[in-house]
Order: structure tokens, then sequence, then C-alpha cells
């Protein structure tokens, strides 16, 4: 998928949200704990309810890795679950990898050909070498973190260089011109609205995959208001706001409603665009 | 596993050697290329024939990921058989994970309960929210990123800061206070050995672990010359240089030569200690 066809998607449905997967066995209802496969269980009630509102979906790896095997099977069901119900889904592998070049093309080989995500989330701290071998794939996506939502931002992301740019700012800079904006966003968290006006400047046309709205503290508006472009621009991702918004036998229609009630706040700030 | 117990394994063995499996079923030989479990059948032939010459072992997730649910089964299976090899045995995880506080907990879960390993392998792009969780457990490693040892380790780790040290250095100044020597360690690569002098100096006792020996072009003497401390400080990991040493029914026994050859090579800077 190109940004193109990603944003025909969001002018379709009115919605650049994207659910995060963090399915957390301990957080889900008791009628699903007890099941099987209740990761996969969890999340094809989740996405059955919520697919016409959203864009993309982002399992994050660590919640499956947590089960060991089994969990990594229910992650292989759920991207092909994803795909069977809306083809036009986008879909991320949460995985913030990061490895010398040979190791990156079997990360590369495991998100893009053994399963069939969309997009990776990478780490940029090794450099090009490990952001390079995901760019070989054709309609592939990698999402670099840059500025991140978590409060520790500030240990090394937000330190000043000598050149006089702190070092998210390096690293979108020198990213961006490994790939295009059809095969490269950045992770810029909702929590500091200021800096995605700040980093809009510099990175003007690229995707912003933007997590930190919901139990993070984040708002939809202040992340629309600066982060916007003229191609909307922007993922919004919602996690445990979403999928744990119930508790109980009707989960899955209680996080359909909030995904709904946050897209319609998305189609609010798209009627400016086309 | 606390240093004292792993530095009594190094001087017991006479060996500061990590190997590390990255196995890649496209360079197995051709009578293991055809078995079902072949990833765990080369592991296995690996481990028996140069368990006595390590100290450590160091599964690289990106091959056993790339194989989907298979690769993650077998990379539990090589865990346990190593316990079961040789309890004395330190398991490392290279995983490069990070990610902010509530998604490192579940790879800490991952990697410390659902597996057996004693360490994983850590990315410090997001600050102490993501290592802090690995630390919570007992006699349990976290080994950062410091210095890596592929060539664009220069576009973000060696970007010097406006408080004129590299990123790196202050990757290592901060999060040596988060934890001790007996639960941290740092990667630091072997292909720039001038940076291990420097980097002792302000981190005079703790454990480093040495990629970049063997195919990357490192040396056991230069890195044993310029980054041992008083008590050895080094894991030196070699992968490909010793594991597809043979490509033939032998290559398990080649293997176990080029192990032996790299450990009695260890073995005469080990002299001078204790």
């Amino acid at each position: 998928m190109n940004y193109d066809e990603l944003y025909s998607n969001i002018i379709r449905k009115r919605s650049f949200l994207c659910i995060g997967l963090d399915s957390d066995p301990d957080q889900f209802p008791d009628h699903i704990k007890v099941l099987d496969n209740s990761i996969f269980e969890f999340n094809k009630a989740i996405i059955d309810a919520t697919a016409q509102y959203v864009v993309a979906y982002k399992p994050n790896l660590a919640f499956y890795e947590a089960e060991g095997v089994s969990g990594w099977r229910q992650l292989a069901q759920t991207v092909e679950y994803i795909r069977k119900k809306d083809s036009s889904i986008f879909i991320i592998a949460d995985a913030k990898r990061g490895d010398i070049g040979n190791t990156a093309k079997m990360y590369a080989k495991a998100f893009f050909e053994k399963m069939d995500f969309d997009a990776v989330t990478l780490a940029p701290y090794m450099g090009k070498d490990s952001i390079e071998p995901f760019l070989q794939y054709n309609g592939k996506w990698s999402i670099i973190l840059a500025l991140t939502s978590n409060s520790s931002a500030t240990d090394f992301e937000m330190e000043q260089l000598n050149s006089g740019v702190p070092m998210y700012r390096k690293v979108i800079e020198s990213s961006i011109r490994w790939g295009s904006r059809d095969n490269i966003m950045f992770v810029v968290g909702a929590t500091r609205p200021e800096k995605l006006a700040e980093i809009r400047k510099y990175c003007p046309d690229h995707l912003f995959l933007v997590p930190g709205v919901g139990t993070q503290g984040g708002s939809v508006a202040e992340v629309a208001r600066y982060g916007m472009n003229s191609s909307c621009g922007l993922l919004v991702n919602v996690s445990r706001k979403i999928i744990f918004a119930g508790q109980n036998k009707d989960f899955a229609s209680v996080a359909g409603h909030k995904a709904r009630q946050i897209s319609l706040e998305m189609s609010s700030f798209l009627k400016v665009l086309r």
C-alpha cells in the first residue's frame, strides 16, 4: 500500500484511527479469559466491532510474545483475520526492532514474508544499516521512532546535539533521505503536541504514527491541530482506551462504540481536506 | 546469576566466549536443511560440540521469528536444551527490544518467565521507562546497546552532544545508575577497539558484551587488550565464524574445533587474572 491508497481509505472511512491490539490476557473479560485461544478470540471480537471505524490495526508484539509459542500463533491468526475482514486495512507490527543489516533482513522476512504486515515500527539507535533491509520491500513501510510518548523520551531522544538540534530531529532529518513518503513514517507522541507542530515544519509530507492518545493523556483535537497536513498526515493510535473500555460480555460493542466516537471526532477534522 | 557467579564460570572454563546462535536455515548443511525441526537440530549439534568451550549462548531472535510459529517453538526448545546440557551457561536473548513501561513489562515476562533466559539485549532510545521493568527480576540482566559494531553506529550513537560527550557515552553514564554490575551490562562492538579503552575509563566495573569478532572483523586480542578489567569484564560473541565454519556432515565438530581454538586464545589473556 502506498500513501495515496492509505489516504483514500482515510477519506472514505472519515477516520485516521489505528487501534492498538495490546491484547493483555489479564485484562480480558472473564468469559474470554477461560478460552483456549483467548487472545485471538478477544481480537476477533474487537475487530468485528471496530473495523468499520479504523484504517489501521497495530498488534503490539510484546503481548503476544509474553504468551510464548501460542501467542505467536495467535498473532499470525490475527493478521490473517484482519486481512480477510477488510483488505484495505493497514496492519502494523509494533515490534520496535533494530539490528545490524543481516539480522534486520531476517526481521523484515518475519514481518513482511512470513506474516503479511504492511509496516513495522523500528528503533533508529543503530542507524541506517538497521532500517535499509525493510525498505527493500515494495509497498511495505518502516515506521521509525522519532519522539515517543513516554516520559523518559527526555533521556536520550530529546538530548541536544552539538549541531544545535535534538536527537529526534537528527533521526528524522537523516532517515527521511533513506526512503520516501511512500515507505517511511515517523512515531511522534501525542503527549507533547507542541512538538508535533515543530516537527511538521521540517517534515511536512510524511505520515506520523501518533501514540499517546487515551490512557497516556494526549487528545485527538490537539494532535489534529498541530500535526495534520494537506493529506491528513496522521495515523492516531488508541489502544487500552478502546479495547478495554468494556469489561463485561458486551466488551466488543463497548469498544465499537468508543471507536465510533473517536472516528466521529476525527471526521470533523477531515472536513477541511479534499 | 550474578557477576561473581558468571566470573567463576569464566575462570573455571578459561573462556569468555559467547556463541551467537544466528541459526539461518539457508546456511545449514544439506542433511540438516531437510529435517522438520532443522533449527533446533542444528543448534543441538552445535551446543553438544561447543558447550565445554563457552560461558554463554546468544540466540538471535530474528532468525527464529523469520520462521514464524515453528521458529519460536524451536527457540524455546533451544533454551531448554542449553539449560539441561549445562546449567552454568548464561543464555542471552538477542532481541534488542525497547518500548514504554507497560509494554516492556510484557517483554520481560516473555524472556524471563515464559522462557528461561538470563539476559536480554535492549535498545536505549526510549530511555529509562523501557529498561526498568527488566531490572525488577532478581538475577536477570539487561544488556543495553551502547556502541554497536555496525558501520552506521556513526549515524546516531556517535553523534556529539551539546554536553561534550557522544550519545553512546551519555547512554552508559545515565543507565549505569539504573541498576548495578549484577544486572546491567553494555554492548560495545569489537570493530572500534580504541573505543573499548575509552569506555573502560568511565565504566570500569561492568561487563561488556562484545560483538563484531569474526565475520565483522574484530579480534579477540584487541578486545582483551583494550576491554578487559580485573574481573575479566568481557563476554566476546562470535556467531557465523563458528556455527557456519563447516558446511558438511562434520559441521558440528568443525564448529567445536573453532570454538576450542578461540577459547584457547582467550585463556592466554585470562592467565593474568586470579
